[in-house]
């Protein structure tokens, strides 16, 4: 997590418009355009389990934006092309929803992702936690395995029943080593060992003992067979 | 209806791509990218009964073309984003549903449309009807009410619980006079006058009643009063 309020800051006192894509943190931790002085901010809402395919720009009153799709004067003339209206509502939906039971949901995912980044961390030899240890969203975290591959990980754990991501869905497909791990100083061999696991409101206890029993299993075998 | 093939033929004599909007034809008449030799075509759902918000854009293999939205590799590099899954499902199940009754449903519209036209033009007196007679889709009609204004048409029409278009949606609050009716040759005055109607598989004999007593109404109201 960064300190978006004071980054804003930043950016105003040099006269430069921030905006904040806060996609990962709506919904699990309290998102504020006042606060923090944002001049755009943008949120989807498959990251709250609405509809995929939609996204909500917010755009500070006043802010100058050119349009990105032009063609048509739908919505005051700022985006082209007739509304998706089930979308729109369903983010709309999916967001109160999710921001009525934040506290009260985020706080039981950060104790079970807690417990699973203990147990692996205890039971897996050379695993590394990558980021900050608290000062992140509380349902995901990105871990390495020494001597593993992140793709091999990946579908090793999905023939075990756990979808984990290795990199960002933006750059699905991508063999290179994550630009973000790399930032955060993270050495190349680990950050290719690198999965990111996220946990959600269907995720139980019963899914951290599958999602350590399974790393336990699949990490073994890829160092066993060296990758 | 315009002659999508030569034009297509015509720029590629001079190497020109040739893109066809065909979201008024898609599902009222046949639309066939190899006979016409199209480079590109765009249909949308919302047009053929599916969800809003979602459209389609065939880009013939090989054809050059720069992505409007970057930010991801999604869809090949073609454009960034999370896919609207549900959108394109949908768009896919109403282009089969409504390509697959085709035939027979467009029959019973274009009987249903010639019938409300005949009626009309024998009703109510100095009703011009736009584009060519025949060589159009069969479910929609431009029709110009001398001394009215297309607004207040529009307004008196939905009063009567009959939904019609002034000019197209994507100029939808213009006051101007629809520059296509312009470039077909209607006369600013009676362009102004126009209204579009168009119906669609919800509508029956019992529609056109309703729709040829309530312009017959309106008309008469509005030239009343001199607007």
């Amino acid at each position: 997590m960064q300190p978006i309020g004071d980054l804003a800051t930043i950016c105003h006192e040099r006269g430069v418009m921030f905006h904040s894509d806060a996609i990962q943190a709506f919904g699990k931790e309290p998102v504020d355009v006042q606060a923090w002085g944002l001049d755009l901010l943008s949120i989807t809402a498959h990251k709250v389990y609405g509809p995929k395919g939609t996204g909500l720009l917010y755009l500070r009153r006043g802010t100058p934006f050119t349009s990105q799709m032009v063609g048509g004067a739908h919505e005051n003339e700022r985006r082209g092309g007739t509304e998706n209206v089930a979308g729109i509502v369903g983010l709309a939906a999916a967001a109160e929803r999710v921001v009525a039971g934040m506290d009260r949901e985020q706080a039981r995912l950060r104790r079970l992702t807690d417990s699973l980044v203990a147990r692996v961390t205890g039971q897996i030899a050379d695993t590394r936690r990558n980021g900050h240890p608290t000062a992140r969203i509380g349902n995901t975290v990105n871990l390495s395995f020494a001597g593993c591959d992140g793709n091999g990980l990946l579908l090793g754990l999905d023939l075990e029943g756990v979808a984990v991501s290795s990199g960002s869905a933006c750059a699905v497909g991508s063999l290179k080593p994550s630009h973000v791990l790399q930032a955060m100083g993270v050495p190349d061999p680990e950050a290719k060992a690198a999965v990111r696991i996220s946990l959600g409101e269907s995720n139980t206890e019963q899914d951290v003992d599958q999602i350590v029993a399974a790393l336990t299993k699949v990490v073994g075998r890829l160092r066993m067979v060296g990758g």
